[in-house]
C-alpha cells in the first residue's frame, strides 16, 4: 500500500448530506478502508450513515482520530459555512483536516489562519500541491492495470480498489493509485489528474506510479473516457502515463447517453476498446485487456447475469459485476 | 480578425539572441504582423535581426510603440536580471510588457511594482489569466480547420497563419486562433492551452473559437501530436473542443524520432491520418483532411517537390511546403 501523507486513523464528517450519494466519499472510505475510520459525525437532518459510531469531535481525538475527513458534498461542493466552526473546533482539539471539494480549506480564511496557529495541516486533496516533469515515456518496471471507461461514473475507481483488495488477499503485491479526489481520501495518498495542468497530465502519473517490483502491481485510477468530449484529453494523457499493461474496460449498460451530454450517445464496447488500445500502445506495445467490469446495479440479478455472459462470450475475456461477483476471474486471467 | 488585448503597435526585444532561433517570437511577429511592428531592439552581442529599424526606448515610445514585446528565448525561458532595468524604463516611459516565458514578469517584484503604480500591464501569455468552462461538445455555427502534426514543432502555427494570411487575401472572413505563446503574441489574443488545467482545456478552445458566421473560418493553432507520448491529452483535448471541418496534416519529413524522445518513432501519415480523424470524429463527425503541409526545409527543392508529389499521389489531396510554394492550393480544395 503507498504510504499516506493524511495522518490516520479518520473521523468522517456527514454533514447533513440529504442522501447517501451525497456522501459517497464518507461511504467509500469506510467501504475500502474501515480500519481507518475511528468513528462518524453527522449533523442534524443527515440522511447518511456509514454504519460507524456517531461520534463528538472530543470523542473521536480521544478514540485516536487524526484527520476530520469532510465525506460529505453539498450542492456545488463549497465548504458550507454552518461548518466552519466545527472544522476550527476540530483543528483546535488537535485534528488536521482533509477534503475533496472545488473551494480549498486554505481559501476559508478562519481555518487558514488557525492551521497556522496550530501547526495543523488542511489536505485539499483535488488542488496537486506539488510540480510535476513533462513525461518521458520511458518504460518503468513492474505491472500496470488501469481501468477504462465507455463513459465517465461507470466504476473504475471501483474495480480498482476491488482488483487491489483481492489481489492483497492472495498475497500479491499491489497498490491503488489514485487519480482523483475520493480516491485520494480513501488511499490518503495520489494526484487529481483533471486538476493538473495540461501539459504535466502525463507526467503526473509516471511520478504516481513509478518504478517498482517486476511482480508489482499498480492498479491505476481511471478518469473519464476517451469518448466523452469533454475529459478525453485528461484520459488521454492518464493513459499515456500509466503505460498500462492490462486494460480493463468499465461499462455501465443502462446508460443512454454520455453523463451530462444527451447529444452524445455511448460508444458500443467494440469500438471503445479498439480506441484504447490504440492509445495504451503508444507508450506500451504490449498493453491489452484482461477483463471487463459492469456495472450492473440497475439491473434485476437474472437479466445482470445474462448481461455479463453474452459480453464474455462475445469478447472471450472474463465478464463480472465487481459487487455483485467479484473480481477473482480478471486476477484468475492476468 | 480576433481584437488584440495587448496595445500595438510593438517594439520587439531581442537581447542579446545567440542567434535567429532564439529570437524566433521576434521573428514570427515581424513574418506575420509586419505592420505591428515599429522597430527592435537589441543587446551588445545580439546574432538575430528581424530587418527592423534599430530604436532606442524613447524613440519607439516616440514612433507609437505601445508595448515592448519580449522576442527571445534565453535558455531556460526565463527573465534575464541584465534585462529588468530596460524593461523598468519601458515601463516608465508609457509602454506595457508582454512576453511568453515560463516565468512570469508579473513574478519580478520590481516590474510587478512599477506597473502597478504606473497602470501599466504585464501580458505574460503563456499563463491563462481567466478560468473556462468544462467543454459542453455543442456544434457551434462557422466552418474551423485545424493542423494537427505527425510530431511536435512541425509547422502546425506556420500552416495556419499562411492559411489566414492567403484567405484573407482573397476576401474571406478568416480568422486565426492562438493556442500557444508564440501565436499569441503574433495575433495579440489566445489562449496558452498547455498551460490549462486539464479538465478545461476543451473548454478553453470552445470559448477560443466561438459561434461564428457561417461562411466564417477560424484557422486553429495546432499543438503538439497524437502520437507524443508527452503532450497527445492536450492534443486530444484541443481537438475534441475545435471541432474541425477540415484537417491539415503537417509533417516533418527529416525526423527520425519524437521530439525530445529517442526511443519514439515517428508515425506514418496513414496511421496519423487515422488516428486524427477518430479523434476528431468524436465531436464532428464531418471532419476530413483537406490537405497536407510538409516542411522541406532541410530538402533540397528537387528532392522536396518529389517527395510533395510522391505524398500528393497517395493521399489524393493538395501537398504543399508552405514556405516554398504558399497554402493556395489547400484553399482552393476546401
Amino acid at each position: 500500500m503507498s504510504e499516506s501523507i493524511i495522518p490516520q486513523p479518520y473521523l468522517l464528517f456527514l454533514g447533513d448530506a440529504p442522501d447517501a450519494l451525497a456522501a459517497k466519499v464518507a461511504l467509500g472510505i469506510k467501504q475500502w478502508r474501515p480500519h481507518l475510520c475511528v468513528g462518524q459525525l453527522s449533523l442534524p437532518g443527515c440522511q447518511a450513515d456509514c454504519g460507524l459510531p456517531e461520534m463528538s469531535l472530543a470523542e473521536a481525538w480521544a478514540a485516536g482520530a487524526r484527520t476530520l475527513v469532510i465525506g460529505v458534498a453539498n450542492r456545488g461542493g463549497i465548504i458550507a459555512p454552518g461548518w466552519i466552526a466545527l472544522l476550527k473546533e476540530a483543528l483546535e482539539l488537535g485534528m488536521d483536516l482533509a477534503a475533496g471539494l472545488h473551494n480549498r480549506l486554505s481559501d476559508v480564511p478562519e481555518l487558514k489562519e488557525t492551521a497556522d496557529r496550530l501547526g495543523r495541516a488542511l489536505f485539499d486533496v483535488r488542488h496537486p500541491t506539488r510540480t510535476f516533469a513533462v513525461a518521458n515515456g520511458r518504460k518503468r518496471a513492474g505491472k500496470r492495470l488501469l481501468p477504462v471507461g465507455t463513459d465517465c461514473s461507470c466504476g473504475k475507481m471501483y474495480t480498482a480498489l476491488a482488483l487491489e483488495k483481492a489481489m492483497q488477499e492472495r498475497g500479491m503485491k499491489a497498490t491503488f493509485r489514485a487519480t482523483g479526489q475520493t480516491g485520494i481520501l480513501i488511499s490518503g495518498a495520489g494526484v487529481s489528474v483533471d486538476c493538473v495542468v495540461s501539459d504535466f497530465v502525463s507526467g503526473a502519473v509516471e511520478w504516481l506510479s513509478p518504478e517498482n517490483d517486476a511482480d508489482h502491481w499498480d492498479l491505476i485510477e481511471g478518469q473519464g473516457s476517451l469518448f466523452h468530449p469533454s475529459f478525453a484529453g485528461v484520459t488521454t494523457g492518464l493513459i499515456h502515463g500509466a503505460q498500462p499493461d492490462a486494460l480493463v474496460l468499465c461499462h455501465e449498460p443502462t446508460r443512454s447517453h454520455m453523463r451530462g451530454l444527451p447529444e452524445y450517445a455511448v460508444p458500443d464496447l467494440e469500438t471503445c476498446m479498439a480506441a484504447n488500445l490504440l492509445t495504451a500502445r503508444l507508450t506500451n506495445p504490449a498493453a491489452c485487456f484482461v477483463g471487463i467490469s459492469v456495472n450492473t446495479a440497475k439491473l434485476a440479478e437474472a437479466e445482470a447475469l445474462a448481461l455479463l455472459a453474452e459480453i464474455e462470450a462475445k469478447f472471450g475475456l472474463p465478464t463480472v459485476d465487481p459487487v455483485r461477483q467479484g473480481v477473482d476471474r480478471i486476477i484468475d486471467a492476468l
